[in-house]
């Protein structure tokens, strides 16, 4: 089992933007500006659907990886950071991470 | 600083889907069907790229969120784990948790 | 047979466009803005390609209508003429109404 | 000003995707199959909806007049006739042929 994650391919890609010898396809990319890498994220996304839509699973796997790839990607040509995503996310979601300590901590007193 | 993560999200995914009162978004998403799910996440990242190529950071982050929240819903729809689109990733990014260890163990005892 | 084209759907857009007691779903959709308008094309689009990839030929012709429609008032919201759009195929596709016309009298000629 | 119109591109279409020799760029996407079709009118969609959104109206007018040569790249490929659609759009704009004419009649009747 991998316990590859979004943070760590955060720090690659951030290693990779700034490969300037021009052998880097993300750093190509990002040089070539936000709307470049706007546009990619939106292929991407488009195949993504598609390979669900017609119950590719392979191929939705592959395209969900190269989607969350070149949102990584976008983030770091805006330079916004993935954690405020998560934040964003985490805060919609309802679940703190002291509401879920909380709840974790309840939980554990309960099982007692 | 949020400790959010895919993982977590995929578990709320995951149980946001069983709920069967018809309250939860999520769930009704999710029983519109596969091609439902598909075409909000298109939908999701056209607003991505858009608030991207126009330089709004805070949208950006907003609706990342909303992107990876809907993946997120894909993957349950599509019965496709979060698991083996990372495993993907790893594969990809050519940084399997093995070789990375490898990697940093090396670059430690170069730094000695 | 219809003889509907793309030139009347423009008139209609533009003066839809330019009621104002709230009534016209396209003025509501103009009056948000070209990014409201630019999200809406891409939505249209997301919805037109799974149509298709799924082979919903019914559902293709009803989305591909959408997606001009949201087309059409995209070019309104932005000002930009579709035939400036026009011209431009004329251009690529290398077949200017003068050029049409040549060959079709030199194949008209060929043919005798 | 261009005469051209979508009912000149189908035909423009039409003859391209029959070329075999290779040398069609239109052929060989439509021989790639409708799921590679669909994705590149998704692809030509976002970048349609990210040029309006930042303002390019020339870029736009171009990849506006991509979008619509990949909708009929589309349509080729799943064999769903222009002309449908257009019917579609008549039907939903509420100005059937005959309407339009009875409209026009009316109202050239009121203005004398």
């Amino acid at each position: 089992m991998s316990d590859f994650n979004l943070e760590k391919l955060e720090k690659i890609v951030t290693e990779r933007a700034s490969v300037t010898d021009g052998s880097s396809y993300t750093a190509t990319l990002v040089s070539c500006g936000v709307e470049k890498c706007a546009q990619k994220l939106g292929e991407e996304a488009v195949e993504t659907a598609i390979a669900a839509a017609v119950g590719d699973k392979c191929g939705l796997t592959k395209e969900a990886a190269d989607l969350l790839y070149h949102l990584l990607v976008l983030l770091q040509a805006t330079e916004v950071r993935l954690e405020d995503v998560m934040t964003e996310l985490d805060r919609r979601t309802g679940q703190s991470g002291l509401a879920e300590k909380a709840a974790r901590a309840e939980s554990s007193t309960k099982s007692k």
